[in-house]
C-alpha cells in the first residue's frame, strides 16, 4: 500500500474515532488565549493518528498542533503535518464544520494532502501532481475571478485591528461578499470545490494550511503569504489562497499600503530588508 | 390536513423542485445592487409555492421576495411570507448553504415557521406554542450565554460602514468568534440548534426572518431590532436574534452610542421621536 492510500484510510478512521468520541463527554480547555480551545478529543485524536503512523512507518517524522514537534531531519524522508481538529471552536459550539487536516512532505517536497470534513465524512485529497478529488470524484480546475465577482473568506477579527485593517477593509468593500466559516481547512475545501474564490488568514500555523496548499495547487489555487511570497517552511505565516487573477488584484491592494507591510512583517518577525 | 402539515409537505416538495432544477441550466440576474442576485430558479420556485398554496387555500394571502406583494387584509386570515431561495449568492456560487423560508401568520399572529436547508434536506419547523423540531426531533431550549463566550453571526459589510460601525466593531472584538454564512435563514437554523449564540442583520426583509423569528421563539430565541424594539410588521428592519442574557449585553453596547442610534433610525426611516 502506498503512503497516500494509507493516509486516506487513516484519516477516515480518525474521523470515525472523533464521531464515536462525540457520543461521550469530553473536556474543553483554553490554550494561550481564550479563543484558542483544545479538547481532550483533539489530544486523543492526534495520539491516535501518531500511533497509527508510527506503527506503519517508524521512520516517518510527524509534527502536529497538540504535541511537541519533532523537527529533526524534517527535509529527509516523509514528514506528516497534522491538525487533529481544525476548527476546534466549531467542534465545541457547533458539533459540525470542523476537519482533520493532514499534509505530507517527502524529502521536503509536497507529497500529498488530505482534509476530512468530519461530520459530512467528505474527504478532499490529492497526491501531488495527480489532481485533486472529493471522495472518488476528480475535481476540475477552478475558474479565475475578479474581486467584484468573488466571495472572500476572511475573519472579522483582523478587520478591526488598527494596524492592519486598511487594505482588508478595502477588500471587504470591493468583494462581492465576505464569509467567515471558522475552519481554515474547510475554507480550503470551499476554495478547491469552487464555492468561494479567495481565502485570507493573517496568521496560520503549518498544520492549518499544509494540506490545503498541497491539494489546492492541483486545481489552480495558489498559496502565498499576504505579500505574495512563498510561505516560510513550517513557520507561522499569513496565508492568501486564491486563483491567479484574483491573487494579483488582492496583492496589489495589500502591497500598496506601506503601513500594512510594516505591520505585517513586524507581526511575523520578518525584517523589512527581506523585501 | 392542517395548514401546518400542508406547509411541511409543500416546503419539502419545493426543495426537491430546486434540487431537480439545479441539474439543468438557469439564468442569474442582478437586482437593485450587484450583490443582490435573482435566478430563474428563485422566480420559478416562488411561482411553484404560490400555485400550490392557491390551489389548496384560495383565500390565503401570500407575500414573497420575488413577486409583487398582495398586502390587502393581511391581518385577516392566513398570510404566507415566503423566501423561495434565501442565500441566492450561496445558491449561485456554492450550490449549497441556501434555504427556503416560510413564515405563516393567522389573523396577524404567528402561526408557524419552516426553514428547509435545501441541499441537506433538513427541515426546521414549528407550530407556534408547540415547540421547534429538526425533521421529527424536538429541539431543546437554547442556553443563555455571555458575549465573551459567544459565536456571533454578523456581516463584514456592516463593519466597514463609517456611520454604524462603532458598536459593531466593539461586539466583534468582545465576542468569542464572529461568523458569516451568507443566509439569514440558515443563521437562524444555527441559532435554533444552539450552534451560534447571536445573529445580527442591519437590514432584513420580512421574508428573510419571519420563519426564523417564529421558530426561534419556541426555543428561547428573542428577535427584535438593533435597539430592542419589536420589528415593524412586514417592514424592512434590523434584526437581532439571540438568547435573553446576550440580548441585554448586545443592546447595551448599541444603545450607548447616540450616533449609531441616529444612523440606524435614519437608515430605517424611523423618526427619532419614536424613542
Amino acid at each position: 500500500m502506498s503512503v497516500y492510500l494509507f493516509a486516506k484510510e487513516l484519516i477516515r478512521d480518525s474521523g470515525a474515532f472523533i464521531r464515536g468520541r462525540m457520543e461521550e463527554s469530553f473536556q474543553v480547555e483554553r490554550k494561550s488565549n481564550p479563543n484558542d480551545l483544545v479538547t481532550t478529543v483533539d489530544l486523543e485524536n492526534e495520539q491516535y493518528i501518531r500511533t497509527k503512523i508510527k506503527e506503519a512507518y517508524p521512520n516517518h517524522n510527524i509534527i502536529g498542533e497538540e504535541y511537541e514537534a519533532d523537527m529533526e531531519d524534517s527535509k529527509v524522508g516523509y514528514l506528516w503535518v497534522i491538525d487533529p481538529i481544525d476548527g476546534t471552536l466549531n467542534f465545541v459550539h457547533q458539533r459540525e464544520n470542523f476537519a482533520i487536516s493532514i499534509g505530507i512532505y517527502k524529502d521536503g517536497e509536497p507529497y500529498a494532502g488530505l482534509i476530512l470534513d468530519v461530520m459530512k465524512d467528505k474527504l478532499i485529497h490529492a497526491e501531488a501532481g495527480n489532481g485533486a478529488f472529493v471522495n472518488d470524484e476528480k475535481l476540475s480546475k477552478v475558474k479565475t475571478s475578479h474581486l467584484s465577482n468573488s466571495i472572500v473568506g476572511i475573519s472579522h477579527k483582523w478587520l478591526v485591528r488598527e494596524d492592519i485593517k486598511g487594505p482588508l477593509i478595502e477588500i471587504v468593500k470591493k468583494c462581492r461578499s465576505p464569509r467567515s466559516l471558522g475552519s481554515a481547512a474547510l475554507e480550503y475545501v470551499q476554495l478547491i470545490e469552487g464555492r468561494i474564490e479567495a481565502s485570507m488568514f493573517f496568521r496560520l500555523s503549518p498544520w492549518d494550511f499544509s494540506a490545503g496548499k498541497i491539494i489546492g495547487k492541483e486545481v489552480g489555487i495558489i498559496t502565498t503569504d499576504f505579500l505574495g511570497r512563498e510561505n516560510e517552511w513550517l513557520e507561522r505565516t499569513s496565508v492568501l489562497a486564491t486563483n491567479s487573477v484574483l491573487q494579483k488584484e488582492l496583492l496589489e491592494i495589500m502591497k500598496n499600503d506601506e503601513g500594512f507591510i510594516l505591520a505585517h512583517d513586524k507581526f511575523h518577525n520578518i525584517h523589512s530588508s527581506d523585501h
